[in-house]
């Protein structure tokens, strides 16, 4: 496949990124066509061909960690940064367990004849050109790469630049692995420069274009959100909520709001705000406190669990809009179940929301009334994951309403037109 | 119900839009709970109001129209304008008609059991308020308040300001067909300013609005999207091809195209380019051409066109891109079906673009490669429509990609989230 000198030539972001968006909305074109066969050849063929770069790559992620430690990056983002041949086996199978996801694209749903003789259905098909800007992580190159690919869009990579020697290293296995498939160089781009203009560039060509997904912190999101010309599949916050319901089972209420907090505590779908119904606040509390405190969590309480637990640090309002990310947790007592999903409804970032409950009509009120990407009966708010919901694989979870709403998967990246049978008939 | 004041205090913009984006939010946590039977009392209720008011709507409306005509509007303006008794009837109807469809809301898909022994589905729900900026046809104030209360949404109407008596009428009975249902008055709102700073309060309003859907010409929506920070769904032009294959039945062909072009001029589902296979062009050409003459349609043609068809006018560049929504059409000559949908690609926008063949395998491939919201084989491009899809109404046609595509009925003004029954489960 012949490749245009503009696609290298990085001194002009404007035109280099022109070159990518032209040659991923190319690429698109033939993905269209591209049966799951193929698609799944190519997924394959970029796993071996990553098998056999492992020392390359390794070597790449090397010189990106010894940057890193001299650029004086955190432990935790140097551990986000590395690779190691566990992680290498690990986008290898990813990989290999994408190409055995069934093939959302194609599926007709819903054909049905019209009274005019026409048939009429919806058709899945591919978005076209996705862009997908995020940070340290390389692994995220394959596994954006592989759910892109599988849906039958082409995608513009935009990894962070600490991990640019490890990202330039993957994708050439991603192009290898797509010229043995037969698949055009278009269909996977990993853009080579640094250069913080190409982000400015990526998000604002809607010829080339179709959605943008950012991952990473909050503040980029909002900024790509704010600056882009091209629809945004974003992940704000996620301020998760377990309100327990006075006929709560006690057993299933603390394993939950346990579980809901410390079973991770950086991820989106970790509770932060918990909500007690006060006839059951004096027997649970204690039992609570003394289990997160064996975890090390810190709580933060409105003044009615202060009076149960003594002196806990008061939640000042701040804490009910805080996604804390660590081992804090906020507590509120409240007057029954319109008290909570009122205080989920202003503080909450509509991310996943759970009741523990034994009453059948308050679980069904609650899922009705709670306007969140995932409502929970007497679960963990730590479900809210795409492997856990069955997705296979997730790009992320949107906390938009538009399009894809909570984890999303190959089939948030596809998008359904109308298609229509008829054998000469025209509209009367 | 109370009002606050400031709901009718129109002097500072920004404040009066606010206090109408509020009483929306109150109103759509309260719509989230309300029943089908409750949405549709209340949809009847306002039929039954408009039918009492007939005599203050029409005198609002030639209020209306009197100042249209001092204002010098044009014949086909004034005739959007207008209500009648006719036109009335039509309203009421249509009232019935969205009490009458399905209601979309609480739908529960896919529900299935996971390893963790969760359950997990998706559930149907309204986006929750809805923005809809029109122009001059009062009857879209009460379509679109249907359409959004039967969806469970809240509304804020912003109609033309030359129709400003008659929705101010309308939104009367809305008002007191919600009041007699029991639902809160903030469900469907008019803005009772005419002043544009209101059109940019709403679109900049995203703690209180969740979509806007604008109503109207291609510069009006242009602009919404560029200012907009909410999600807008939009419908910008619609340049819709017909392609005659070589193995298209002439009859067929004939009467698709001649449908496509002459049923409506000003829709945009209407044909605006006719690409013509060439080892037919010579046969077919001088019969499509005697028909659109006897309606009365200027062709504009390629220069292979012209060969066939004598001194018709030369299509330039600019042709192919033009929705004339006007009895012109331009007609290109293809070498096969690639070249047809290069052309669509290239020029199209991606509304609705049909195929006429006998050829299966072509059929086949047209309806996978053409990415037009409809895409249609031996069918007139004017079936693209929510009444002909059987969608019940719509309240308009999505040229975007992401959420809804193509007609928008019910169901593109929800949104799907997921709940999750456990019984105290947590993950491992």
């Amino acid at each position: 496949m012949s490749h245009s000198p503009a696609l290298h030539d990085t001194t002009d972001i404007a035109a280099y990124m022109q070159a990518l968006g032209q040659a991923a909305r190319q690429a698109a074109k033939h993905l269209r066509r591209a049966d799951t066969g193929r698609k799944n050849r190519a997924l394959k063929a970029m796993a071996e061909r990553l098998d056999r770069a492992r020392q390359a790559v390794l070597a790449a992620n090397a010189e990106d960690m010894q940057r890193g430690r001299e650029a004086g990056l955190d432990d935790a983002l140097l551990d986000r940064l590395a690779l190691t041949e566990a992680r290498i086996d690990a986008m290898i199978d990813g990989l290999h367990q994408v190409a055995a996801l069934p093939d959302p694209v194609g599926e007709l749903d819903g054909l049905r004849a019209r009274p005019s003789g026409i048939q009429v259905g919806q058709m899945r098909v591919p978005l076209g050109v996705i862009g997908i800007i995020f940070e340290s992580r390389p692994n995220v190159t394959v596994e954006a790469a592989s759910l892109c690919l599988k849906s039958g869009n082409a995608c513009i990579l935009r990894g962070g630049s600490e991990a640019r020697a490890s990202n330039a290293a993957l994708s050439e296995c991603l192009k290898a692995g797509l010229q043995d498939a037969g698949l055009p160089a278009g269909t996977v781009q990993v853009v080579a420069t640094t250069d913080r203009a190409a982000v400015g560039e990526l998000i604002c060509m809607p010829d080339y274009v179709d959605v943008i997904i950012p991952r990473g912190g909050k503040s980029l999101i909002e900024r790509i959100s704010r600056e882009a010309r091209v629809p945004v599949i974003k992940h704000l916050d996620g301020v998760c909520h377990v309100y327990i319901d006075a006929t709560a089972d006690a057993d299933k209420a603390l394993a939950i709001a346990i579980n809901a907090k410390t079973q991770r505590y950086g991820t989106c779908n970790t509770m932060e705000t918990l909500l007690v119904d006060a006839p059951v606040a004096g027997s649970l509390l204690p039992a609570l406190a003394e289990r997160f405190a064996e975890h090390g969590v810190e709580l933060r309480g409105c003044e009615r669990t202060r009076e149960v637990l003594g002196d806990i640090t008061p939640a000042l309002d701040a804490d009910w809009a805080e996604e804390y990310l660590a081992p804090v947790l906020a507590i509120k007592v409240v007057d029954g179940m319109d008290e909570a999903t009122a205080h989920i409804e202003r503080y909450g970032s509509q991310h996943t929301d759970t009741i523990v409950t034994q009453d059948y009509s308050l679980a069904r009120r609650f899922m009705a009334e709670v306007d969140s990407s995932s409502v929970m009966v007497n679960a963990s708010t730590r479900f809210a994951d795409g492997t856990e919901y069955g997705l296979g694989a997730e790009i992320g979870i949107s906390t938009d309403k538009l399009h894809a709403r909570g984890p999303v998967g190959l089939e948030g990246l596809t998008t359904r037109k109308y298609v229509v049978f008829g054998d000469g008939h025209v509209r009367q």
